[in-house]
């Protein structure tokens, strides 16, 4: 069966994305039986199309040596939702930058993906933050599909393990370290005993803090991925602004000695439960035991812990925290995508 | 939409299936617009059947009360494979023993549902163990869904984390604790330097380890679930008996003793790895240092750790080792295909 994809957004993870499905196409047909096609290319200002499907290797190429789009030989349409609007896509990804106020140009790009009868899968977090329900009913009532893996936490497995491997349980607390950069500089800070600034210089050096890493080091980042998924398992729709949120920037290095010096760990955590129909959620800071399956992830590694009814708790750990892992999970979310829709039918 | 079930097999696990579907009829509803009706239950000598649904309170106390499903107020059928040609069931819940040599009763019932056009959900090992692929390209030749969570670690996401959480990766190293039974008595040794006979005596007195341990103490249990495993994720066929495999009943406490002395833990890891198209599985009583994250999965707790290209590694760990815990993984497999099947159509 083939499966026509645009995506939107060139920065790493929609280059990345690109390679990945290039590179992977005799193995999704063979081993899925999906051939799949890029048939678009969205960025802000033009887009490209071509049903036949787009020659990658020569878009890959232009992307690396910062040429436009506009340099290929493809005729250009507009970008942004007109570019959208004027694929015939089955499978939007939508890769722009994430705004947790706005959620755009996210939001409009996913709402016009769903009204144009695309599935959508996104690595953008914003538009689930601002208007997580408005999304998924618009995608019911055009019997779609919206999958988020890249939102939520990428590569470790958050959503799929709640939608998918607990389907049918009811989950009654979440609890987990979500954002990578925040928790390579707590380790750093614990491990190496150097104080907050150096070991975030340090991260920027790496490459794992962004050049402004307020989202993380605040805590908004994990307070999103939190929403989301409490929105997606609870129901209910919770905003950041109605959540406590501590980020990592006020603890000192001797906080984190005398910590350690009584066998406990500092950790970002998001958390929520349900009790009476409402959901409680929240970012702290907290002091861990050792022991605590939470302490021992450590550096860019996240992980998480859900308590469940029936099946007890389930913890899952690990998930490359790289541009390549966040473009694996949105080739993964689109295979499922096609997965689900070709069975049956 | 309505999904007909027809359960085969009415053990502990069989029981509590029927108790948990009957428990979650409206939440199944509610939450995934699944309208769950069972239609058959068939037992080894006979099958009762009604297309409106049975009434599954009236089953629970009958079975509770050690009555055969003769004495409810139903029209008695054949049992085994003639009661499941004789439903009109969407799903087969297949539950009756696991025999590893064989793989009956459960092969020929999982044959005959997918023969009479029903998908199948198997707690039963047995039939994968021995005939996997045969199994397989049945379902595939009549487009139906064969899930098996209840025999791969059940309640432990296995066989969901490689199928859809890592789809798109290529799969380089499966390592796992699969078996609980095994995993407490080496707990208990290591944890209360008591003998194996005496750690195994106490698994049987709290009806962790069953009458018969062998499959268990032998390693042929974690065999079984890896070879199931590699089958899903290589493609490739490994019968038990091209792996070689160790037990726990060889070892000393003295062994014990001296590798905790080192910092080492005795744990029994199933693994396997794919090179140049082959497959090498085995069961092993490995040493493993304490930072390792298989280290501390202690009691009856299991674990299993993917090591994939794309999107690292992930670990996963816990899931209720109890009749509970494998139910609630087979209506998880049930929920999964009758969404999987709606879609699209």
């Amino acid at each position: 069966m083939e499966i026509k994809i645009a995506l939107v957004g060139l920065g790493n993870v929609g280059k990345e994305f690109i390679k990945l499905i290039e590179e992977r196409r005799d193995l999704i047909e063979n081993r899925y039986g999906i051939n799949v096609k890029t048939v678009s290319i969205i960025g802000r200002q033009v887009s490209i199309h071509d049903e036949r499907g787009l020659n990658l290797n020569s878009i890959i190429n232009s992307m690396d040596s910062r040429k436009g789009l506009q340099q290929l030989p493809y005729p250009v349409k507009s970008g942004g939702y007109q570019g959208i609007k004027a694929s015939n896509a089955d499978i939007v990804v939508e890769a722009t930058p994430t705004d947790l106020n706005t959620g755009e140009p996210g939001l409009t790009n996913i709402k016009t993906a769903l009204s144009s009868g695309k599935h959508v899968v996104s690595l953008t977090k914003g538009p689930f933050v601002v208007a997580y329900s408005e999304i998924m009913k618009l995608a019911a009532s055009n019997n779609l599909l919206v999958k988020f893996s890249g939102a939520t936490a990428a590569a470790l497995p958050t959503m799929d393990v709640a939608d998918y491997c607990l389907v049918g349980t009811n989950i009654k607390r979440i609890e987990g370290i979500l954002n990578g950069t925040t928790n390579y500089i707590l380790t750093r800070m614990t491990a190496d005993k150097i104080p907050f600034k150096k070991a975030l210089e340090t991260a920027k050096k790496l490459g794992i803090a962004e050049p402004d890493p307020t989202l993380d080091i605040k805590g908004y980042d994990t307070a999103a991925k939190l929403a989301i998924l409490c929105n997606a398992v609870y129901g209910t729709e919770i905003m950041i602004k109605d959540m406590p949120i501590e980020g990592i920037d006020t603890i000192d290095i001797s906080d984190i000695h005398r910590a350690s010096q009584e066998g406990l760990v500092y950790k970002l955590l998001g958390r929520a439960f349900k009790e009476d129909e409402r959901v409680y959620a929240e970012v702290r800071l907290v002091k861990l035991p050792q022991h605590h399956p939470l302490a021992s992830v450590n550096s860019t590694t996240k992980a998480i812990r859900y308590e469940t009814d029936t099946m007890g708790e389930i913890f899952v750990t690990g998930g490359a925290s790289s541009p390549t892992g966040a473009a694996s999970a949105a080739l993964k979310d689109t295979i499922n995508i096609a997965r689900e829709f070709t069975r049956g039918s």
